[in-house]
């Protein structure tokens, strides 16, 4: 089965509307998400532009404010002015930041319910303790397609360990009692761990990374990767090669991809509603 | 072999005592860690004696302040002033609080850098990005002894997924390029997934727990049950049945439990060199 993101996408993207318009409707506010952008990565430009349209759909303000070049402590004082602006719902730092600077310093910097991003070190724990009011968008993004179509094997394993991606997943799946394996670049016998599992998540940044070795005729293949080329765009999946086979596969664009995009703003709903419910 | 935590724990705090011992020197500083205990839990009790001699062998003065009862917003309010107090170097909080009180809630409130046990949100998800500087003790201590005894299989098995034992400590083994899989009472075909693995964690509060099904003649078992009954001490691991069989286990008393007790003290260290470092 073609697990297709769009669908999970639209779904959530009409119930955060709902949930936006109801706000905006009772409080009289405006819901607005900041970015920023240090230098000229030109990937970076086209993430923010796509947020700045899809807040637009939801109703949510969205604006991007560009440096050229900026010093690492007057970029924290700068996110320490906006953590204290209550019309400032939400703070995302488009990375990559330029050499020299550190991305995770400067986020750790933004209040957590100011966190859309999910990048914090907070909100990363927080995961631990069940709270999930806050999460990395890729993270939740997984679970959505797991959920929404009812996937059913609760052994999962992850071929990625970063803060982004494999350990806050690993965390939200935990929260739903599957168990889960953490793979990585320096794991022996990826591929018979692969196949020891239901599902496999797969965000390794290599196109065709993941081919019939990977995989059993029962596997669900998640693929969160996404590789430019001259051609086309590209998941970490030998979609072509294994789509046929396995049980479920999501495909690459139009998976993970859309709904991440979307659960962004999950994340800044969540944050608002705190702000509200807290006075913030 | 028998992975022996009394040899790790005394290297452990020789290595803390040294440290400390200097620091006191240099600063002229009396290192000191406040525990509060709530209600009268005889266990707790018997553990916050233990942190008070085992801190008095480090040159670390450690108090306990008990309160029969207290109000959550105003141990919230206490925790908060204790984080000023400059003199004040660690704190921690004897679990478990007297029903009605929420112990994450109130530990979450411990500044980072004095939360000894490793337990807050920030700390927990400082280890995602790599930061160790807090731990929980018990993670650290599984850690400790695999280094120690230069213990080989790279793929652990964690059968516990609580914040206090198998989220943390599986951050800090994909740390160190460890393949992991989390495990818990919903795991399906737990025993075949523990073969699967070279090294078994187990954490489950029930003795006699992990018998030969678990285990294969290359497995290392770490045990870090403490289990009480009339008699003895016992771990979740079925010792005497594996011990002849399994390729390493860690004894119960003797193991785990001893490392744990003195990686509270390498938190407390780092928390303390943070403070004179950034002059908090």
């Amino acid at each position: 089965m073609l697990l297709d993101g769009k669908i999970v996408a639209n779904e959530k993207m009409t119930k955060i509307k709902s949930e936006i318009d109801s706000i905006k409707d009772k409080f009289k506010i405006t819901p607005y998400l900041h970015l920023i952008q240090v230098g000229n990565n030109s990937a970076s430009t086209i993430y923010a532009n796509s947020k700045i349209k899809r807040g637009k759909k939801l109703g949510i303000e969205v604006e991007l404010e560009k440096f050229d070049a900026i010093d690492q402590q007057l970029l924290v004082d700068h996110i320490k002015s906006l953590n204290a602006k209550k019309d400032v719902n939400g703070i995302m730092i488009e990375s990559p930041l330029p050499d020299g600077m550190s991305f995770y310093e400067a986020v750790n910097n933004i209040t957590f319910y100011k966190d859309s991003d999910g990048m914090t070190a907070y909100n990363q724990g927080n995961l631990s303790m069940k709270n999930e009011m806050i999460a990395p968008a890729t993270a939740r993004a997984v679970i959505d397609i797991l959920e929404y179509y009812k996937v059913s094997g609760k052994r999962v394993c992850i071929i990625n360990r970063s803060s982004v991606v494999g350990r806050p997943l690993a965390m939200l799946l935990l929260n739903r009692d599957y168990t889960v394996t953490i793979c990585h670049s320096k794991t022996a016998d990826i591929k018979k761990i692969c196949r020891e599992n239901d599902t496999v998540v797969v965000a390794v940044g290599s196109p065709a990374f993941l081919t019939m070795d990977y995989v059993t005729e029962q596997s669900t293949v998640i693929d969160v990767g996404i590789n430019y080329s001259e051609e086309k765009i590209t998941g970490d999946a030998d979609f072509d090669g294994i789509k046929d086979f396995v049980e479920n596969i999501t495909p690459v664009p139009g998976g993970v991809g859309i709904v991440t995009a979307t659960d962004i703003f999950e994340n800044f709903l969540n944050g608002l509603k705190y702000q509200i419910e807290n006075k913030k």
